[in-house]
């Protein structure tokens, strides 16, 4: 009797052991927001289902500030800049006397931001070479473990972000398994020019494309040329990236992560001036998108809780 | 003795079946050219080599017209155009009192190019819905051996091509292997906007990016974000490509097809109207890229032959 009930635990924990170990994202409660996830996923993988979609076609895009990383109180690129130019002003003495770079080195943010897209791509221009994103923010480890989820069901992720494709490109392959030709973003223009017989790509003071609100839609076609079948944002910026995903035919998964965490992240939404989440939040219960309460839906934030 | 003879025979038979089978570019004769691509990739793949390069870092870009497939004696998306323009004509009786669609009716290729850039995007954008390649010209039989040989090899293949982005990407994937998203063209602007609620992308009438001589490494830069180590042209519409690709650290591989053919595709070069290629052969030979003259290192040009 006693060995017939040890052999009993023993299948059970056998049995249960590749279950728990292959369950998909742990650090998500089990909530709707993850039954959603799921139930899209097993739609379009499963072979034979009405909802079938073939490996090429399973594109999922991801916006990056807020959605793969934290975004408040400020975003990292533009704390980044802020350092960076603190960092090299020894080597540019002409700085205290020219604006942007002026203003920042007072700590004088908005007459920085005064001098326009111009004095912008001045900025991103002179700081982002060589970097590192060590002294960056933490990524919201939920969507690690969603991309890892949907890269092993035959997913290709994208991020789709209003930075600059220049600024994340060196370290979003290390950081979150994303290629940087996977990676679409605010880009300047660029000149090809020959120099002492060497060619070199020279960043123009002009933008290309503004990769944010009606920008993601043309950068994700511009980029990819195919329609994704799932869409993940957290402000009023992913708004047309999420229409455009999820008027496709076919099974669509649109989500919107809403911080409402202030206590272990931060809470915001239609009153934020960094991430703003109100039309979307309306066009979300209008349209039955998903939309995460990261409170109630996430048991970790960061890797560190 | 016969049957040590026979086993002897037998395990040489054995040995011989996998490199046989797995012999790369059969359609090459194995003179230089076919030498230095094998040579390369060696050098490339080899662990511990000096020259190895990682699997993410193994970016290899193609041109299409006249290295892919045939260019001669007129651009396949140009005959394209012009049976597209004959088949819409009775559902656009307007066109023949409207050049280009005039003179392309009245068969007067030159006074259609002579409403210049604008009337060649009103030509791409009327034409290039839910067409299909069944009848354009040849693919190249062994630069698909090459696309496969490098695939096999850990490479990710990009086409990089003057041609229009939306032309190439409905066939890409079928004909090359290609994926839309590894697919740069030349592109129109676009715009978002909502119609009648629903989203969509309306082709502007002004170019975005013409993906040509200078504008080549642009669009890799742009999409790619890391600079190939192999890059593949026909033309002097390429060599700024091959510039940009051979100027990197490391081996690398440049390549020109030259069409010496006349029997079996099309001979030409420096005087041609199409594909010129005058500078590129001269830095080619500066260079000590590797030059393909067809007609010597080609055993098969199409699939027929």
């Amino acid at each position: 009797m006693l060995s017939r009930l040890v052999a009993v635990i023993l299948v059970s924990l056998i049995s249960l052991a590749p279950a728990r170990g292959a369950e998909p994202l742990p650090s998500w409660n089990d909530t709707a927001s993850r039954q959603a996830i799921l139930r899209f996923v097993g739609r379009v993988t499963a072979a034979g289902s009405t909802d079938f979609v073939p490996v090429p076609e399973r594109i999922a895009v991801f916006d990056n500030d807020g959605t793969l990383w934290s975004e408040q109180p400020v975003y990292n690129q533009a704390a980044f800049i802020v350092d960076r130019v603190k960092a090299l002003a020894p080597e540019h003495p002409e700085w205290t006397a020219k604006d942007p770079f002026a203003s920042i080195l007072k700590g004088d943010l908005k007459g920085a931001l005064a001098s326009g897209e111009q004095g912008l791509v001045e900025l991103v221009t002179a700081t982002h070479s060589g970097m590192t994103t060590d002294e960056f923010g933490a990524t919201v480890d939920q969507m690690l473990e969603l991309l890892d989820y949907l890269r092993a069901n035959g997913f290709k992720t994208f991020i789709v972000s209003g930075g600059g494709t220049d600024f994340m490109r060196p370290w979003v392959e290390r950081v979150y398994g994303i290629p940087p030709e996977q990676t679409i973003g605010t880009t300047a223009d660029l000149k090809f020019e020959m120099q002492d017989g060497k060619p070199r790509l020279r960043k123009l003071p002009t933008v290309d494309h503004v990769d944010d609100k009606a920008g993601k839609p043309v950068g994700i076609h511009r980029h990819i040329g195919r329609r994704p079948i799932a869409a993940f944002g957290n402000s009023d910026g992913d708004l047309q990236m999420l229409q455009w995903t999820c008027a496709g035919a076919g099974a669509r998964l649109c989500l919107y992560v809403h911080h409402t965490d202030a206590q272990r992240e931060w809470a915001y939404d239609r009153e934020s001036h960094i991430g703003r989440l109100d039309k979307g939040l309306d066009e979300a219960a209008a349209s039955g998108w998903t939309v995460v309460d990261m409170k109630r839906d996430w048991n970790r934030v960061f890797p560190t809780d």
